[in-house]
């Protein structure tokens, strides 16, 4: 849409298709799902194509990307049909109940209503227009208005017309998927009555801007951002010694990519100070990185802000190049970009902390070098308020060996405190599969983790909960129904067995 | 606690307690939920009688709300050592994963940390110091911090002393649940950055207040508030032919029961206007109210607040007693009610919708006269913002007949609206199981209804997900460890099924 665009008109299609949608069966919801996927798919020349133009981004990304994006739609077609996520469960009527006769109980989730999903900049298919947020709004059941990001209006647009005309063609009504564009309309749809949940992709200001909106409606709706994060990494001096130069090249593979525009980019790691084999580490950072060609940043204001950030941090007292980088702008105001890897000693880093702990979104990360002996868990408590995501690099025997009470402690510090935990690997790369974790504590994300946007987990943010007592058959969703016919899991709790309770418990704690 | 308490303290130590009863087994979480219920259930003269004096319950309902509370504790001792509720998923790596090679992720639920809990006023026990809120931020493995409620000082001291040295006893640390009492208090509890989610029970205007203080934290945090609601009442011509006595003394009942003062109370009846059924079914309430002794509120406040909304309704035009009821205030201030109620035209209540159509807490109630041939799905569009319950009376064939198809439109409609749709029955008498919902959108629940306060999903309030990626064995949790020592469900997805992704889909939709 444009700035003539009706929101109201949006909201009340929103409204309108809210009903049919969230009675459409399992089967119509996966149809529509796998149609959009290969819509998409179909159009990938076409989508790639502006794409590239307008984020800088490269082809075999973005090609990536756009599969990522189709896959992800068809995992949650297959969720939709498996239907575990509806949580069906189903108390008996119970005349013997502990507490008296207990009426028939049965609970399911069901779609909350409309949906406005903010898209980001970053991920220009993945998090924007046919994302996870759309997908996972789409198999909950939820009509989507899509907040365009300003990054890439003219891919944002064929999007959505490539997912409108095949929801149109699998018979869904307009109001299931609609685009509005500008910062003004994405709050007054935040602010509509009739939308009933928002997710959102982006900065830490605009996040928690927008979720203060939200908290402070008339009727305050759950608000899910994604804020990113620095996402630590703890490397053991046993690490380095069986593997510097894989260390180095999966690290500096992970803060380049996509020039380091990405939510779970390692921006600190903790190494150890002044021995040798972190001297070695650091050498062939250096060398790693120094090979590497500029990359364009995402547009000039991701440029504006990633040199005002690269200026602090070069600024703070004690920090000192690994890779310098560089940084050009065109004369489009396109700023192009070599990574910026720097090191700085604990103390140092300790001092200027606000400078250096925060994240910096684009191609920079700092080495922070810790003495001999300090604990490592220790630092998780000073440094790590709430992240996306913690990496901890291990040698083999502190990985299994004899050595890991140490470890263990560091993975139980982290798991504290981040949403996602890695021994070994790097975070950038989120696999898109039903275990992943796309989310932590504040200020990883607004809910205090308690989501993700990542993962078939993410359908949880727009359902739920309502319980039908009594309610004879005839009257039933179909997933509540005896016979079943969606034939999703039903959790059944048979009459007679309150009188157990705590029974149970006391057999298995005798 | 008394005026001299130090929050920081508690909150310290809360905050010191949350690592090791987070790392408790399940055997040794459920036992102690176990020893906190015989304690409940060995201390029930004693609390019971201080329960009879703070709030003017009466013994019966007192003791069954004592065994309430204790079953609880029982039920979630069964959820722990269950295991579902952690719902572990577990990825298992796949070379061959659609979108490239895919880690090992394995994903499970974990406690958010330490949680403060505002106990009710209206049910001394199952609400309030050992409630449902306790049991359910225990069992999860959170701290607790209890805000007493000032109604029931006395045994909200008692309680807590019991839960505290049968928590003693089964060997956790004092910080796993402490008292605190006062406003400022608990508003400075809710603020400490220690704490990580809150819930609540109680009026809209407190709720919404503390709703906001937590949205506007440096590091917001979750807030499950239960704000109550009206829970409208759908009768229709044909139950009132088939069963006008029943009904009648079914909703007298569930209106006078512990004075009204019930989140769950019916508050508003929709019933067909003028004709002779109707006129029946007013003439059994009448009688059936007429012989209702008075009944004391539960304090002062509520006294001053239910004589406030009383007389704004009394005052209201058209509003006719059927029971007029009464209140009667003593020496000390405290109330003494029998049940008002009251019937309306629909015109009249439309008109005087703002006092009319919100809660009164106590027993009072409205009938609202529905001309012949209004649909009460468009009442339930006028009328229902959110509701933790609404409930239907229908006759024989409009529940599984012939004539359903209005009654499946009304179902539906309602659903939209509320946490738990009844089909005969009362609303009153919250059964505590598996399936049960209490919680409903906006505004019966600030979260939008996403979560429940009654019934073991009540623990999902109090958990967030966290995953971990190609850590080695002896580094996860036991519950994510493949030896499975706590025994709990693993859900896991294999290797090799990615490509099929949506293939399952498109075989199902064909």
């Amino acid at each position: 849409m444009t700035e003539s665009q009706d929101l109201a008109a949006v909201a009340a299609a929103a409204s309108a298709a809210a009903g049919p949608f969230a009675d459409a069966s399992p089967a119509d919801r996966a149809r529509a799902l796998v149609a959009v996927a290969d819509a998409l798919d179909a159009a990938a020349d076409e989508l790639v194509s502006i794409a590239m133009r307008e984020t800088g981004l490269g082809e075999p990304r973005l090609r990536g990307e756009l599969t990522r994006t189709s896959v992800q739609l068809r995992l949650f077609a297959e969720t939709v049909l498996d239907g575990t996520y509806l949580d069906v469960r189903i108390d008996d009527a119970d005349p013997d109940f502990v507490l008296g006769a207990r009426a028939e109980v049965r609970r399911m989730l069901v779609p909350v209503g409309p949906v406005v999903n903010f898209a980001a900049s970053n991920f220009p298919f993945a998090f924007s227009v046919a994302g996870g947020d759309t997908a996972s709004a789409l198999a909950a059941g939820c009509p989507v208005v899509l907040k365009a990001h300003p990054g890439h209006p003219e891919l944002s647009r064929a999007t959505a017309a490539t997912v409108r005309d095949a929801l149109a063609a699998a018979g869904l009504p307009d109001g299931v998927f609609q685009l509005v564009e500008g910062v003004e309309a994405g709050v007054a749809i935040l602010q509509d009555p009739r939308i009933r949940a928002a997710s959102f992709t982006g900065s830490l200001r605009a996040g928690r801007h927008l979720a203060d909106l939200a908290a402070a409606r008339p009727s305050p709706i759950p608000f899910y951002g994604e804020l990113g994060s620095v996402n630590p990494v703890f490397v053991t001096r046993a690490a380095i010694d069986e593997r510097a130069a894989e260390l180095a090249a999966g690290y500096v593979a992970s803060v380049s990519g996509s020039a380091g525009q990405l939510c779970t980019k390692p921006g600190v790691v903790f190494v150890p100070a002044g021995a040798e084999a972190a001297d070695r580490l650091v050498a062939r950072v250096a060398e790693a990185a120094a090979g590497l060609a500029e990359h364009r940043l995402l547009n000039p204001g991701i440029t504006r802000g990633f040199a005002a950030r690269r200026g602090e941090v070069l600024g703070a007292p004690g920090v000192v190049a690994v890779a310098e980088g560089a940084l050009r702008v065109d004369a489009d105001e396109q700023g192009w970009a070599t990574p910026t890897i720097l090191r700085v000693s604990l103390d140092d880093f300790r001092a200027s902390r606000e400078q250096l702990a925060e994240e910096a979104f684009g191609p920079l990360s700092i080495l922070v070098e810790v003495p001999d002996g300090a604990d490592l868990a220790d630092l998780v408590d000073e440094f790590l308020e709430g992240e996306l995501t913690a990496t901890v690099h291990l040698g083999a025997d502190e990985a299994s060996g004899a050595e890991h009470d140490a470890s263990r402690a560091l993975v139980r510090a982290l798991a504290d405190r981040v949403g996602r935990v890695l021994v070994g690997g790097w975070p950038t790369g989120v696999a898109v599969t039903p275990a992943m974790q796309h989310g932590g504590p504040w200020p990883a994300t607004t809910d205090a983790g308690g989501s993700t946007s990542v993962g078939t987990a993410a359908i949880s943010r727009f359902l739920r909960p309502v319980a039908y007592q009594s309610v004879p058959d005839a009257l039933l969703p179909p997933a509540l129904q005896d016979a079943n016919p969606w034939n999703v899991p039903q959790r059944r709790s048979p009459a007679g067995q309150s009188r157990g309770w705590g029974a149970t418990a006391a057999a298995a704690i005798a």
